[in-house]
C-alpha cells in the first residue's frame, strides 16, 4: 500500500494555477501532491549566435530550487550549478523545444523559469507538464499582441515519472516512495504518446525488458491523464495547436 | 494625483499570507500592492564561528528576485551577487537581527530567504516587513516543538519607503513614482517607532533637513499601521513579544 | 549503407590497451573505431564525508576532451563544466559505482578519470567500458598488494550508443551517422544484460515503443560482444569477480 | 572625554596631499587621523553601454583596503568582492556623480581608485572627501590640456562620519569610537549642505527623531570645516566650479 | 652515479611519434624517459585583439598534466591555473615563438596544447622540443594544403633541463633527481645555441658564476642531441626552415 | 645615451622609507627612479598545513599594482591573477625565503604585500630589494617584543634587473628602456653575490653566453650598491644577521 493510500497506477492531485505573476506571459504554478513548481515563461526578440539569420526561434530553459522548498534548507547554486540542476534544466530544455516548430516562432527566444517552490519528487516532470501550459498562455499572449500571425505550438508536451519498488511498478512517486525506489524513470511524450525522452536509471541492482515495458504502461497511463488536465487547464486550447 | 489614486500618505493595499510553503518553520507570501515577496525562515542548530562557544545565536539573509518578477525578465545573478543584490541582504538581515535576544535564541542560526516573486518597488521593505512575520511564525513554531522556552523575540520590526517627486513627499512609491523620485528614502522603525536603519539618497539634486523630517513623518505613518498589519497576521503574536 | 561498410548492428573495431600509463593502478587505452579514451583508476584511502565511518568506500568519475580530440579545436572547460561534461561524468560514475560492492572496497575512493584524446562520437560509452576495465586492473594491483583480500567487483558494466536513422536502428554510430540520426540512446547494461541504466532522447520528432524495442535489442547484442572484449582484455577475470 | 581629547563636535587632523602620483590626472593622499587614503582619479574616452551616443559622461568608483591597512592583516579580495567593499564603491561612486554636469564631461568615463592604505575608521567619508579634491585636480588637467573648454564641476561634495556613545553626538569617529558606538551614521553634503545621502544603522537599540537631527547638526559642522580644506587644497579652485 | 646509471651528462632516451592524433594537423607523443606529453597544434585563422590588421599570426600555448599522471592522483585544476601553470604555459608560448616568423604566418593562431599523460620531471621542456616537432608537422600541413606559400618556421627550438645536486652539474634530471637538486635550471636555445631563454633557481643556498657556466655547457650539450633527433622525427625537415 | 643621462652601469636613484604606514610590523616605501612600491610585512602564528609540525615557519607574498601606478588606468585583477603577477608573486616568495633560516622564525607565517603604486619598470627587483628592507623591520620587531629570541635573517638578498638594447648590456632599465629592450634579465643575489635566481629572455632574436655574463657582471655591480643602501635603511643592521 502507498504512503498516502493511492493505486499503483495513480497520479498524485494536479492542478495548474494560470496568470499567477503578471509581468511574464505565461505563469503558471504547477502543483503534483506536495510539489509546487512556479513556471514562467517570457519571450525576446533575438536568438542565440547559432541562430543567427536562420529564421528559426529557440527555446532555453533554466530550474532552480528555492532554499526552503525542501524539508532541509539547502543552500543556493551560487559560482556554479551542480550537475543534478544542469541535467534538469537541460531535460526541460529538450523536452519543450520538441512542442515547437521553431519557423513559425521567427527569430525570438522563449526562456522557461521552473522554480521549485515547494519540492515532494518529481519536480523535474512537474517542471515540464507545468510549463508546457505556461508555453501556451504566452504564446497566446503573442498571438493576441498580432506579434505572432500563427501559432508555433506543433506538439502538445507531458512528463511523468515511474519505479520500481521492489521489483513493483508505481506512478508518481512522492519524496518518501522516491528514496525507497531501486530503479527511477522520467519519460516525456507528446500527445500521441510518441516517446520524446526516457531516462532510467537501476540505483541499486538492474531491471528487465519487461519491467521496462511495465514502468512505460503505467507512464502512458498518467501522461494521458495528464495531457487531458492540461488542456483543460488552457482557455483557448483549440486554437492553439497548429498542424504540421 | 498619484496613478493609482492614493493619497499621498496613503499604503499600498498589503497582506500577509502565513504558511505559503509548508516544509519552512515560517513561510509568508507578503503583498505591498503589485510587489510580492516569498519570506521564507528556517532555522539550524549551531552558528558561524566567530560566535561559536558564545551562547548566542545569529539572523542572516538571503535576497533574489526570480527571473521573470519584472517587467522585462533578468538574467540570474550567478558567480557574483551584484552590488544591489548585497546591499539589500545586508539590510534585511541587520534590520531583522534588531528584532532578537539572541541570547534567548541559544547557538542558532536562522536563515530568511527572501525571494521577490513579482517587483513592483519597494520590494526590500516589502521582505523587511514580511520576513518578520515569518520570524514569528518561526518561532512560534520552535516554541511549540519545546525547542525553546522563552521566545527570543524581543521588538517588532517594519519597514516602508518614502521619496520625493517635484519637491513633495510620498509614501510607498510604485515602480512609476520611484522612478520619477529624485529622493529615495528606505526607513526601518521598530513597535515604538525608534529608528533602526535610515537610507536616504538624491538620485539628482539634493534636499533639505526640512523635507527629510518631512518625509520620516510620512515613514512613522505607514509603519505605524503596517506594525498594526503585522500583529493581525501572527496568530499567537501576544505571547511571542518578550520584555527584556 | 553505412559510411564505414558496416551492417546495421555491427560494432566499431574496437581495443582495450591496458597499463597505457604506469602510474595508476588501472591504465587502459580504449579505442572504439576512431574515438579513444584514455581511461585511468586511481584509489586513495577515505571516502567523501557522507560515507565516513559506515564501511563502505565510493567511487567518483571525471570526463574531458582535450581540446584537440575534435575535428574543430574546442576550448578547455575552465570556470565551470558544462552541463554535457557534468551528465556524462555522473553517468560513468552512477554506471561503474554499480559494478562494486563498496562494503568489500571498504572506506576508500575510486576515481576514474576518462580523457578523450580523439573524439568520433560514442565517447561516453566507450570511457565506460573501457574504464570498466582499467578498474578490473586496478583492483587487481589492489589484491596482488595485499590491500584487498577479497574482489569488491560483483557485476561487469559494458555500454553502447545506438539510434534511428530515417526510422530504422542502428549500433555504435559514428560521428556522421550520429549527426543524421533523429533519435539517439546511450545503454548500459551487466553481464547478464541486466539494465543499469538507458537514456535516450528524440532529436526530431519522437519514438514509438516498437522502436524502443528494437533499439534495445541492438544495445544487447553489440554489449554482449563488448562484455567478451573485456573479459580477453583482462589478464585474470576469472579470479575477479565475486559472487554476493 | 575622547580617547584622543577632541571635544564631540571636533575633526581629526586632515589634509590633501595632491599630485601623490604622477600618472593619474588627479591622485591625492588624503590623511585623516590616522586613516590614509590614496584617491586616484583616471579619466578614459567612451561610456558604458547604455549611455552611448547620450552626449552624457559617467564616474564609477573602486574601493579597496591594502590588506596591511588594518592592525591584523586582512586578506585580498579575490574571486567576489564582500558585501561591505560593494556598498562602499556604490556610495563613492553615487556622491561624486552628485558633482558632476555630465552633459559639459561629454562621453568621458572618470575612474575613482580610492584605496585605504591605513585604517582607522571613516575610511569611506575620508574617500569621498578626498577623491573630490583629486576629481577637482583631475578636471583641471582635462581644461588644461584643451580636452575640456568648461568644467563639468558644478558642485562641491564632502562627506563625514557621526554616530552616538552613550545616547550622546560625536563627529569623525576613530576606530575605538566606532567599535564602541551603538549608531552609525555617514552623510554626503554639496556646498551648500544639501543632503546627499545619509545612510544611519542603529548597531544596537534604537534611536530617536531628536538624536537623528543632533547628529545631523553635527554632520553639517563637519562637513563645513572639510569644505573649507577642500578649497584651500585645490590649487586653482575659483575657476573650476561652474553655474548651472 | 645517477639512479637510471647514466652519466653526468647524458640525456634520458627520448623519441617523437607523429600523428599521435588525427585530428590536430600536428600531434606529436613526446616522451623523454617516463616522461610522455601529448603535443597537439591546431591552427586557427583569425588572431587576437591586439594584432587585427597587422597582417601578423600569433602563437599560445597551454599546458595541463592529466591527473593520473603522477605518481599521487592530483586534482584538475578547475576555477583558476596554478601559478605553476601559468608559468609553464607563458615559458612554452614564448619559446615557440621564437621559431617563428608571424608575417609569414599572416593573421592565424597556432594553438599549443601541451598535455602531460605521464610525468617524471622534465615535463616543461619536454613540452617545448615536442610541440617544436608538432609545430614542424602543423606548417607542413599548411604548406601541403596550399593554405601557406612559404614557410614561418625560421628557427629551430629546444629545450632541456639541468640541475646542481651536491654542487655537481647533472643534465635531464628525472623526478628523484630533481627532487634532490639544489639548483634547477631550464634552458631553452635555437639551433645555434642562441639562448631563448634561462630560468635557473636555487631552491637552497645559492650558486656561483662559475656553476652556472657549467649548468649551461651541459644544457648546449643536451640540446644539441635534442636539435638532431627533432630534425630525424621531421619527415621533410630540409624544406620547413625558411632562412630570414 | 641613456634617457635620463646615465651611465650604462649606474642604478637609478632610490631610497628606501621605513614606517611608512604603522599597523604592519614592517612597512617600506621603496622607491627606483619613478617607480615606487609599498612593502608590508605582517606576521601570523601558524604555518600552512605542509608544514604543521615541522617547528619551521614560511614566507609566501602578494604583488599588486594599483590600478593607476601605470601611464593607462589598468583593471584590478579579480576572479584570477593573471599569469605575470603569479608568476612575480612567486619570484618575491622564493627569493625573501632564502633570506630566513625557518627554524629559527618557529611556526609563524610571514606574509609580503608588495603594492605598486607608480610603475616605471623594474617593479618585481624594486618588491624584493625594498621587501628585504621590510623584513628585517619586522623581524626587528618581533625580536623587540620578545617573541623571538633570535633572529631568523640569515642572509641578505637583493635584486636588479638589467637589459641588452642593441646588442649593448645596461642597468636597471626604466620603462623606455625596457619596452626598447631585445633582451630582459632579472636577477637576485645574496650578500656575498650568490645567485639565488635568474631569469633572462630574449624577447626577440637570442642571446650569447657572452652577452649572458656581461648582463651579469652589471647585475653584480648595481646588486653590490643595493646591499649598501639596504643596510643604511636598516637601523639596527648589525644585530640582524645571524650566522648559520
Amino acid at each position: 500500500q502507498r504512503p498516502d493510500g493511492r493505486q499503483p497506477c495513480e497520479l498524485r492531485h494536479h492542478s495548474f494555477e494560470p496568470n499567477f505573476t503578471r509581468f511574464a506571459p505565461g505563469s503558471v504554478l504547477a502543483k503534483c501532491g506536495d510539489t509546487q513548481v512556479l513556471c514562467n515563461v517570457s519571450i525576446t526578440e533575438g536568438v542565440p549566435r547559432f541562430l543567427l539569420g536562420s529564421g528559426k526561434g529557440w527555446l532555453t530553459a533554466e530550474y532552480r530550487m528555492l532554499p526552503a522548498a525542501t524539508q532541509q534548507r539547502q543552500e543556493r547554486e551560487l559560482l556554479k550549478l551542480s550537475g543534478r540542476t544542469q541535467e534538469i534544466q537541460r531535460l526541460i530544455g529538450r523536452s519543450l523545444r520538441a512542442a515547437l516548430d521553431f519557423r513559425l516562432l521567427g527569430e525570438r527566444t522563449i526562456t522557461v523559469d521552473a522554480d521549485v517552490l515547494q519540492a515532494d519528487a518529481g519536480t523535474r516532470t512537474t517542471a515540464i507538464t507545468g510549463s508546457f501550459v505556461a508555453l501556451a498562455y504566452g504564446i497566446s499572449r503573442l498571438l493576441e499582441q498580432g506579434i505572432l500571425e500563427r501559432s508555433p505550438l506543433t506538439r502538445q508536451i507531458a512528463a511523468v515519472s515511474v519505479g520500481l519498488l521492489d521489483g513493483e511498478p508505481f506512478l508518481d512517486l512522492n519524496y518518501v516512495e522516491d528514496v525507497a525506489a531501486t530503479v527511477d524513470f522520467n519519460v516525456v511524450m507528446n500527445q500521441n504518446l510518441g516517446i520524446i525522452e526516457v531516462q532510467g536509471t537501476a540505483e541499486e541492482g538492474s531491471f528487465s525488458r519487461h519491467q521496462l515495458n511495465q514502468l512505460l504502461d503505467f507512464a502512458e497511463t498518467g501522461i494521458q491523464e495528464l495531457l487531458i488536465s492540461q488542456r483543460q487547464a488552457i482557455a483557448n486550447w483549440e486554437s492553439l495547436l497548429t498542424n504540421n
